[in-house]
């Protein structure tokens, strides 16, 4: 037996998220689909992440066990023939028998992608949010460094989430322009539902004067998801890196 | 009457090229329409160059002649609104009344945009040429190098090109690795018809060891296209920079 861990990258527009649902196309089900093709076995693949509907992944990590003596390069070559084209495998390597893509991650970071201009950019259609209001950067910045450290995040957290435990280690949150587009970047133990696109909206608050910077301690004492900014959209949003 | 000169991007896939075709949609046609909406008078715009069907822009520049009164800004905006998602005005202003978006065009930059790796890149479908094969930056660089400078570029011209003087001045011809991406960029002070498409190809011919990098002046003195490599894709193409 072995125990294979994949490294996707997926642009996720066709996609109701990772996770297989009952009712829509999702990137697991594309991925099992892909390891039978290949194997012959429907296997029980191990995500480290749930994503929302639209959300992309430069970086996505999965673990699957299999008999097959396929090796490395020859399985993801030919998981990616299997694949539909926005979904890519770009590295496959042995993992020990006991590794688990979800229980053994110790960290994630997402990225949001602004096109941040008075125009549309006509290459990042679904693969950045077009925003036309100048974004004070230094000011966002303020704020966001509030998230940084370990907080508790219900002021944060989208109603369907269910989490008992709110409280998160946030190890990097922070925005950086680079020409006409603007990259925010939240690194962190582990995500609430929503929170990064609510951290987003949030963020966006700030950025319009609707909050100050400062306002945001705050708002997360408060543990109420109203006193928190909008959700930002999902096809702004990037899983970016996952820590092992 | 005013004279003003449009700066666009165009993600070129969904268009029969730039220039406007009995049988098939085009950007000109699509800029025609949105000024024809915008100032009621069905303008002749002239445009820097004529590009090939499925090439994008990330700088293209034209100019047309109206009595209309709306400011560049405001212009710009009305355009976008009625142009679409594809083609986007991204800079209006005022031009010398003699002012001639080709006839004043004294050099141009192509950039051919390569996805090298081994998979795909699920985020750049119809933007770049996926090519698996490691690209030597190095050799295609010593090969490349030959282009720059003054010469008959009659080996590297597109059978339907017609044109009497095949002489034309390269500036730069160099390819530059981003990552997983390999950048060649061509400035000119102008190109021969599909020129670009054919020094990439080329210059792929180098890559893969058909060619010696030492071979170009060879090829060039032949005057003959069928010395040449083939003619690249059109969807890795783009109009990178106008010069006036």
């Amino acid at each position: 037996m072995r125990n294979l861990l994949l490294s996707l990258k997926f642009k996720g527009t066709p996609f109701c998220g990772y996770q297989v649902q009952k009712n829509g196309v999702t990137v697991a089900e594309k991925l099992q689909n892909a390891i039978e093709a290949v194997t012959g076995v429907r296997s029980d693949i191990k995500g480290c992440s749930r994503t929302d509907s639209g959300v992309h992944a430069n970086m996505y990590c999965a673990n699957f066990k299999t008999e097959s003596k396929i090796a490395c390069g020859k399985m993801r070559d030919a998981l990616n023939f299997h694949l539909p084209y926005e979904i890519v495998v770009y590295d496959c390597r042995e993992a020990p028998l006991d590794f688990h893509a979800r229980y053994h991650c110790s960290g994630k970071e997402y990225m949001y992608l602004f096109h941040n201009a008075p125009w549309r950019d006509p290459f990042v259609r679904n693969l950045a949010l077009e925003f036309g209001y100048n974004m004070d950067i230094s000011r966002i910045n303020r704020a966001a460094a509030h998230f940084v450290g370990t907080h508790d995040f219900a002021s944060l957290c989208g109603a369907a989430g269910g989490a008992k435990d709110t409280v998160r280690t946030v190890m990097r949150a922070e925005a950086i322009r680079e020409g006409e587009f603007v990259k925010m970047f939240f690194a962190a133990d582990g995500f609430l539902f929503n929170m990064v696109r609510i951290m987003v909206g949030t963020l966006i608050w700030v950025n319009q004067g609707r909050i100050e910077p400062d306002d945001i301690p705050g708002i997360l004492d408060k543990k109420d998801r109203n006193r928190a900014g909008p959700t930002a959209p999902a096809h702004g949003l990037y899983l970016n890196r996952v820590f092992y």
